[in-house]
């Protein structure tokens, strides 16, 4: 069990920041909430090299316990809190960028805090450090990056409360920054999660070792109160799947440990030593101040609110949540995620599948999903060479290799058909949005032919990777859940291609995209084919239409069987109106024109809610 | 936000127990982890009248922080901590039962429990009050019932630590009860669940005004340690879904409370609030020592040591769990209705939907729905009488209302055609698993026709609830997942009826149909059937197989189309063998015999992964 001790734990007790550099800003620092600090000093570590034009620079913000040291500057240094992440070849990789890591306002590692001197007493501040906001913190970064003289960070890095951080550069100080990446974050905690905050706080300030904050001339401080509230934080970091896990074999043996707290479960030794470590290595004013950053923290309530604060932004924005993670749960992404889709931003986002909740964004075990997606999005924030079809740094192959795997694809050869008379159904430069994207391969055919505003929902995660890779801009996303984070008429063409045997509500699906898209195309197998009626009159078995590549009736992705005839029905029921069709013969390798309901197998349809251009 | 600041208290505070009896046993009571207490007072609570055959008692266990008040006496009295469910004409029906209610063992509002005095020394238990464990509580439970002259009750009925005491009666004194409702329970706690017990006592005895469990002599004991704990259970009561609904509009406006705790959120006002009442009615001694009564249950941490316990007992089982409950959360009661299945117990089981998290035992909510699932379970354990197809408390409007309503059931009709060959291809006496049993129409008819062992799987929720209106046993689960609780050859035969279309790993399906029973019966639309076949070749159209009631291709639940060739080719694939085939038009009213891949809609097939006996 020695290891999984260490996991959560950002920071090693006891080590000193031989790297960290300090730089105090000595005119007084106005706060959000009306109070000041006459004096500003911040400790922080840099890896890897700024380059001329001074545009490689990744500002990493740190979460609740951190500090400085994101990741060790040498071989036999102290691993950093974000040691699999940050370094040489790394995902955020210090051979090519000039990492920024700097303790942030109100911690305890060096950068101005509770436990720091007020020189206007003489006396560290105690409780009497004013309340410190996620502006505040983020001002004081800024004159950081200021004072090295950077004016565009390439991005901003962070998860959790650091999270919180790089949604208020993007959101307050968006042409400052390139990029962002937002790992396991939000625009507000839950309620839930505020009142852990909240518990925890009361054990510390109701703890008699507390003294009303100025505990530091009486003996301990408020030892029992800061374990019982990292304690408390360390259950809401793991997942319930991670925890059974860890304790459920061994439930009744617990670790032999020095404590005087309860160790009779095998968890409860380790919330002990959990509890015990902490107190050695925070100072519990800093844990209350920041406690308070994080619940104060709010960039919206509503999606109105959220549409004025995050619409500011000008950056790339990745977003990535844990499915376990239920401290900062997945929907709370999605609600970042839905309103830079309605804003129009640029914007890419995974759920990653994870058993290890909150602290999944510190552990190694998603490196290859999440670690890649973030290497490949710096990568492309930081080449503006155009992309081709090609250009994909994790290597063809692993693309082709995940999109071949997804098993939600219809057809899987390389080269599809039906992409050829797709794009030619599309005016050039239109803005497209892509459903059930797969690998991006059509994305990538229209960013060759020279569309900018081109974006992709997919429900897989390997074609959701793959898609990032590429640089495309892509969102994670059930289409039977609908598209309501986006815009009425926001896209100039929508495109369903090979997706919609696969939809249960089709109705649903195809009033969203008409909603969205000022035309949609769908393109799907059809079951009027003259092979597939042959196989049910000559043979009685069931057709196998869109069932390529050795589906069966028993195990086919198809779950919705239609003719050209159907989909012009239910079109017609609608009100929908039919622009342009293109009907082929994919099997024969050609286009159709005679009697496509017998003689195509695929079909591709234009359609939009008002007559539109007949062509 | 008044109400909601009672709803998870279970007792009143400064209730006197105005109706309670007691009742004191002078013999030396023995614990299990070899404690000793020289004598056992126990407080209780009767509702509605024993009868003259002594066998319409009803125990209801109260929670961890409940007592012996479960309703009102009388209509000015105080409301009991389960009021809505028990009284007269309720689900728990105390013109009905004899409802018995008792304070448990280790408790403080009458029951002996560490604020007792223990007679050797003249001073309250305190700290060196013993460990007691469920087995403990249910003892001396038991010798309350012999008092009251009561051999075997109707049923023992319980939510949380109340469903471990019902747990443990059905398990230990499997003679002793007819019947168990077990509520928002686990076979033991998730290690999450026991991590938040062991933070909160650690507060409470950290907390300087502990003294080692001897406080009662030194002012006001850990009023601290105890309202933390308090507040942090209240967290696990809820639901994040509830307490965004409780706090997020108002997050930033507390409620005006005087408190020593802070109180700058809603939800702290509330957490505050809960925890100062609490600390007014609770023992803290009584707090550690149900908690570890919570913590130290274990009945069983493997299938073969739940199958140990639960093998042992006799009753008919209903287990409720609830969708959104965490603390005691729905896989957990899978585990048990799992188990129960395994070893052949009569058990029936839903998951009802609620956003109400832990809490929803204790409230109103979902009456309708487990509320009535328990009234009809208790009448049903009362009524020996044999139950026809009519017969349904609920009332048959009622019934069939739900199995209308439910939107998998492909025929609508009342009578279904194809149970009338179904039936007659189960041999008379024969056990039968019933897989998407949907309101429980053909396990009726083979109760009628004196089958004893029968079953059924459903998914949807107001089915199950009137199957077990029915008396039926019914588990709710997603055939998709499989049927791994199930034993090899368990049943004489396994139904699927109509459903096999609907199901989407169709293989896996049938492979554990004929894993689990000896014979499988399925049926399912003919995509060959003439009809079928004209639609698509001369109308060029999706043909309407298995959509009965104006489902059409893009609305369908059927996802697999198949004809009987289909599943002939598949079972010679698989290596199973058909027994018997009976086809049906059901369209025209008749049975076919001549060329029923052309000539019928509905095929009716018996297989098994043997030869049988052909017939």
């Amino acid at each position: 069990m020695t290891d999984s001790f260490e996991s959560s734990d950002s920071v090693r007790s006891g080590r000193t920041l031989k790297y960290a550099q300090y730089i105090t800003f000595d005119e007084v620092l106005h706060l959000e909430h009306g109070g000041e600090l006459p004096q500003v000093t911040v400790a922080y570590e840099t890896y890897g090299k700024l380059n001329a034009n001074r545009d490689n620079a990744v500002l990493v913000c740190h979460a609740l316990s951190g500090d400085s040291h994101v990741a060790r500057h040498e071989e036999d240094d102290d691993p950093g809190w974000w040691d699999f992440y940050v370094g040489p070849g790394k995902p955020i990789d210090t051979d090519r960028y000039f990492v920024i890591c700097p303790n942030i306002l109100g911690g305890c590692r060096g950068t101005t805090g509770p436990n720091s001197i007020d020189q206007r007493t003489g006396r560290p501040y105690g409780a009497d450090f004013p309340v410190v906001t996620i502006a505040d913190i983020v001002a004081v970064q800024a004159k950081l990056i200021d004072h090295l003289h950077i004016y565009q960070l390439l991005a901003v890095v962070g998860g959790s409360l650091g999270g919180h951080m790089a949604l208020w550069w993007a959101t307050y100080l968006p042409d400052r920054i390139k990029g962002t990446i937002a790992i396991a974050t939000s625009p507000r905690l839950t309620s839930q999660s505020l009142a852990f905050d909240v518990v925890a706080r009361n054990a510390i300030i109701r703890d008699p070792n507390y003294h009303a904050g100025q505990y530091y001339d009486h003996g301990p401080g408020p030892q029992t109160g800061l374990a019982i509230a990292r304690m408390l934080g360390h259950i809401t970091y793991l997942s319930r799947e991670a925890m059974i896990e860890k304790f459920d074999s061994d439930r009744f043996n617990p670790r032999d440990i020095r404590t005087e707290f309860e160790t009779r479960f095998s968890v409860g030794s380790y919330l002990a030593y959990q509890g015990d470590r902490f107190v050695e290595r925070f100072d519990a004013n800093s844990y209350l101040t920041l406690s308070m950053t994080v619940d104060l923290f709010n960039l919206g309530a509503t999606p109105r609110e959220l549409a004025d604060t995050l619409g500011r932004s000008q950056c790339r924005w990745l977003i990535i949540s844990f499915s376990s993670d239920w401290l900062f749960p997945t929907f709370q992404s999605r609600e970042i995620v839905d309103t830079l889709i309605h804003e129009g931003k640029a914007v890419s986002y995974c759920n990653v599948r994870s058993d290890c909740g909150h602290d999944a964004f510190l552990l190694p075990n998603e490196l290859d999903s999440y670690g890649e997606m973030m290497r490949l999005f710096l990568v492309n924030l930081d080449d503006d060479t155009p992309k081709t079809t090609q250009w994909c740094a994790a290597g063809p192959e692993k693309c082709c290799d995940s999109a071949m795997q997804n098993p939600t694809s219809i057809f899987h050869q390389h080269h599809r058909l039906d992409y050829d008379s797709i794009v030619e159904l599309i005016a050039p430069g239109a803005s497209v949005l892509d459903l059930g994207c797969g690998n991006g391969e059509l994305l990538a055919r229209l960013r060759e032919r020279g569309h900018e505003r081109i974006m992709g929902i997919e429900l897989d995660q390997d074609s959701i990777k793959t898609s990032i890779c590429r640089g495309l801009d892509v969102v994670q996303a059930d289409l039977n859940q609908g598209l309501s984070a986006f815009g009425d008429k926001q896209f100039d063409f929508v495109v369903l291609s090979q997706t919609l045997q696969a939809v249960h509500d089709v109705p649903r699906v195809l009033s969203e995209m008409l909603r969205v898209g000022i035309e949609s195309i769908v393109s799907f197998p059809n079951l009027g084919y003259h092979e597939y009626r042959r196989e049910l009159v000559e043979q009685g078995r069931a057709p196998h239409a869109g069932s390529a590549d050795g589906y069966n009736w028993y195990n086919t992705p198809t779950v919705r069987f239609l003719s050209i005839a159907d989909f012009e029905e239910l079109c017609k029921q609608q009100g929908y109106h039919i622009h342009r069709q293109v009907h082929l013969d994919t099997q024969a390798g050609h286009r159709v024109d005679e009697d496509p309901n017998l003689n195509a197998d695929v079909a591709i349809v234009v359609i939009g809610d008002s007559e539109g251009n007949m062509q």
